[in-house]
């Protein structure tokens, strides 16, 4: 495994009621086969013990983990009024879920923690406790002091990344929310997450048309003319590598796929249907424009199957993978700019 | 190569400035590599001769193709006033490319050919001589007395087939157009093509949202609830094997595949995204409902590669041989038909 971070990763468990728990006890059992680097989970050690036998070691500060990570699961334990059953999500969970989100980011800001990876949580248990934000991302962003405009969700998989400019609308409403400027601040946020995250130099953004064909000249949609192309010209403008509108239908094959770094999606199922057809089991859910490392497993909290042993736990492998070495290129960047000073 | 259909199939050359000559030719030339079926071209000698030097064998009547097969690439004679130049389309074209579809669905119609497989068309090229329909589909229809209603495009990968519900339409209007009685209609005759074309006794049908998470309980759009559930129940009535309304990014995983014979998508993007991503190279266009086999490669006009070798004949060996098949099972249960009568 590797130690190649100075701290672990801080791992929320998400909802107690859900499949966190027991995705991230699975992590543990094949740490060594994943070849995993250090982690400590946040949450309750009862939700679990309730779907694991495997030993947990109880750890104050994230600095313990490292030491303890051989021995047993590190975690910082969360004093719920009662446990909760796996499948069966309360009031209780949520104020649990919550608290493990908002630990695992502080423990990231104050650098105890190398990076952030956050369990699926259920949204409409945090919305009956209070929650005022559409999703963790938001939450992230607000506890991190970056405004919720200039972070993106990008969906990562092996040969593909999506970066999709609106989210949870419904499909009609997409249209009238797209704006050229939502388009180049999406389109500037992921293409410096590529540079700064991804160390890539030179990202290559392809952006997709919202309407069938990219809009065909306008015959199917004038969106393309009026509010992507724009868009696009700005951000070629800043000196960026930009291309497009593509016709999402042709964006996505092998040969294209190779022709950029990420894709800017105009909407939620334009980014999703194409990670999730190819890349199901390992696309992580990473944040970028944070001034922390996060990312997620890129599936929910799963209570139909949770604590019956049958979740999967490769997305969540993924999303700890690519933290950690997301976290790595933080450092190495911060030791090389600690070395030009000196 | 398989002989074991009675006539061959039809193929219309589509725009003879695009790709089409290019890549049947490429066909015939692999025609033993590939396994291919006897076929006949219908279109300009000239335009076929324009970017490849093999043999042309003249042929009046799709039953002296069988024969000519061997010797070079049978071709019905169209005469077109003048050759099109690859990569420059024309008024003149355009009523070639017509003609050449309107015999090729003549001589399946009359039995004189085993099915239709249609070249590339330039729409634009189309309109301005006054063709009225959305596409070759549409004329088809009407050559086959089927109105375009009950008709459905299916785009048919090794591992998924889908069928949009709408097609050519600006996003923004896909929500107004969808209505409980088009979606029954076309989830209708996509499972009865599965079941007369491709021989599936019992299909399954797997029927997505139109919005994201399939509208998450109501939250994020009401088209599920009030328009795509009242449907899938429709149909569930009658009998049909159907399941849904699914939130599109999650039905296109290997595993999610597994559950269904055809995916009834919404739109076009959320039909052609994950078929393209999957299945770029073998995918075919089929026309459910008509009288006659149809199909199509799933790929347009290319006029900016026409002339240059490049064009890729996989998706055209594709539509040929899914052709073969589809009129196989159809012969065959003619046979058993007329075999029971006797």
């Amino acid at each position: 495994m590797s130690r190649a971070l100075s701290t672990p990763l801080a791992v929320s468990l998400g909802d107690p009621a859900g499949v966190g728990p027991e995705v991230i006890a699975k992590c543990w059992d094949n740490r060594d086969g994943f070849a995993l680097p250090p982690f400590v989970a946040i949450g309750d050690p009862r939700s679990v013990a309730a779907v694991w036998d495997g030993p947990i070691e109880l750890v104050d500060d994230p600095r313990q983990a490292d030491a303890a990570f051989d021995f047993g699961l590190p975690l910082i334990q969360l004093n719920a009024p009662r446990p909760d059953m796996p499948g069966h999500p309360s009031v209780a969970g949520a104020h649990t879920s919550l608290d493990s989100l908002e630990i695992a980011v502080g423990l990231a800001r104050s650098g105890s923690a190398a990076a952030v990876v956050t369990g699926p949580v259920a949204k409409e248990q945090l919305y009956a406790i209070g929650f005022q934000h559409p999703g963790q991302t938001e939450f992230v962003a607000e506890r991190c002091g970056v405004a919720p405009g200039n972070v993106v969700m990008m969906l990562a998989g092996p040969t593909l990344r999506t970066v999709p400019v609106t989210t949870h609308l419904p499909l009609d409403e997409v249209a009238a929310r797209l704006t050229s400027a939502l388009i180049e601040s999406r389109g500037r946020a992921a293409l410096r997450g590529l540079q700064r995250n991804f160390g890539i130099a030179e990202p290559r953004l392809a952006i997709s048309g919202l309407n069938p064909h990219a809009g065909e000249g306008g015959q199917l949609g004038r969106e393309e003319i009026e509010i992507i192309e724009p868009a696009i010209a700005a951000l070629a403008a800043e000196g960026w590598r930009v291309t497009g509108p593509h016709p999402a239908d042709t964006m996505f094959h092998a040969r294209a796929r190779a022709m950029y770094d990420a894709a800017l999606c105009m909407y939620h199922d334009q980014a999703l249907i194409p990670i999730k057809a190819l890349h199901f089991e390992d696309a992580v859910n990473v944040t970028l424009g944070l001034p922390i490392v996060r990312t997620a497993p890129d599936h929910g909290t799963a209570f139909d199957i949770a604590g019956t042993g049958k979740a999967n736990p490769s997305s969540l492998v993924a999303a700890l993978k690519l933290a950690a070495r997301l976290a790595a290129a933080d450092e190495n960047k911060l030791r090389t700019a600690a070395a030009a000073r000196a």
